[in-house]
């Protein structure tokens, strides 16, 4: 820590301090990593650096959320709410935008989603008020909506936010349901951690033979 | 790599596909890290990407090279070489920049720095002709300079280029070394790979007791 600090101080140059700070305030990028990425960035020519800089300015500019399900979008609606091939009676509700797309990319989905925008963690102090539910329910509310489908990480956090959407859905007339878990596909069942082969018994299902 | 690619296709807004693009255009960020920390930044006030965008043109415009030794200054000469308490008789010749805050953070180093830019490597295709090699024997020309000491990494890449530049530098009457190779502080012995063992070896070193 010390030592990545000296690297820093060292450099006597108040504009490679500022843009270190910058690159290092992004998640998963240490001190040394940042100036490794800013010292890359000094090699480049200014025409160069200035069309990285302006594409996050650009992108901040244009890309909202979209107004029903906030997943990103250049419009008001994103193209998966906006496209009338969609099955609009069923919710998908996701943790982040990386969902969306690691769900879409099955191309098993025909529904549309809902972003939280997190998950409850009090250890990260993220209680249900910091997260997009107060939509959800009023989505849930709409008549044509008959499905809700929790797609939320498969950990504590993810539970606890299943349990607690579970309690505001269930009085109304819908369907509430879960991703399976289980054994994942192409894994040893050796290797399978206790947990999951413990409930992926008990949930076994019939064999289709 | 499929996979990665439909990541950025789905996303359908060409902006943050531009971000990406970006982001991953930075050594050792492929497009999945890319697109997560673009998500970071989406989330982000406009102000705060404003600041993280500016960070690297304002470094751009202002931080220069040294004139003299190739470091990075924000005037015309770096700190180093303006600094007259520094031995300008020795020149340690390292590869970049961020070998230099290695040297320094050792505060064993009085002399000064000749940063070449990178090391001969005939796979990436750098040869002497992009190092800046002409400025290092300018500089060795002086009637000032005693000693170029050669501070490069331990590869066969490292050691083509002390070899080149022996034979550019052997000639004039200054000395030449290099930094002691053997095993490093620290190490336990039975880890220290058969090279290096037998390097330090050969070139043990009276017992100061």
């Amino acid at each position: 820590m010390i030592f990545e600090y000296l690297y820093v101080v060292k450099l006597h140059s108040k504009y490679i301090e500022a843009a270190v700070d910058q690159m290092a305030s992004l998640p998963g990028i240490g001190r040394r990593t940042a100036l490794r990425l800013v010292l890359n960035m000094l090699n480049r020519d200014e025409e160069e650096v200035k069309k990285f800089a302006e594409a996050f300015t650009e992108m901040k500019a244009h890309v909202n959320q979209c107004q029903q399900c906030g997943n990103i979008s250049d419009a008001e609606l994103c193209r998966i709410c906006d496209d009338h091939r969609r099955d609009q009676s069923t919710i998908c509700v996701v943790e982040d935008i990386r969902d969306i797309l690691a769900i879409e990319s099955t191309e098993s989905y025909q529904g549309v989603y809902h972003v939280l925008g997190g998950i409850i963690s009090p250890m990260d102090g993220i209680g249900p008020n910091d997260l997009n539910i107060g939509d959800l329910i009023k989505r849930a509310n709409e008549p044509n909506v008959h499905e809700i489908i929790f797609a939320l990480s498969a950990t504590m956090e993810g539970d606890t936010t299943n349990y607690f959407l579970y309690r505001k859905l269930k009085d109304l007339d819908i369907q509430i349901s879960a991703l399976s878990r289980g054994v994942a596909v192409g894994t040893e069942l050796q290797y399978t951690d206790e947990t999951t082969l413990s409930r992926s018994l008990m949930n076994r299902q019939p064999f289709a033979g």
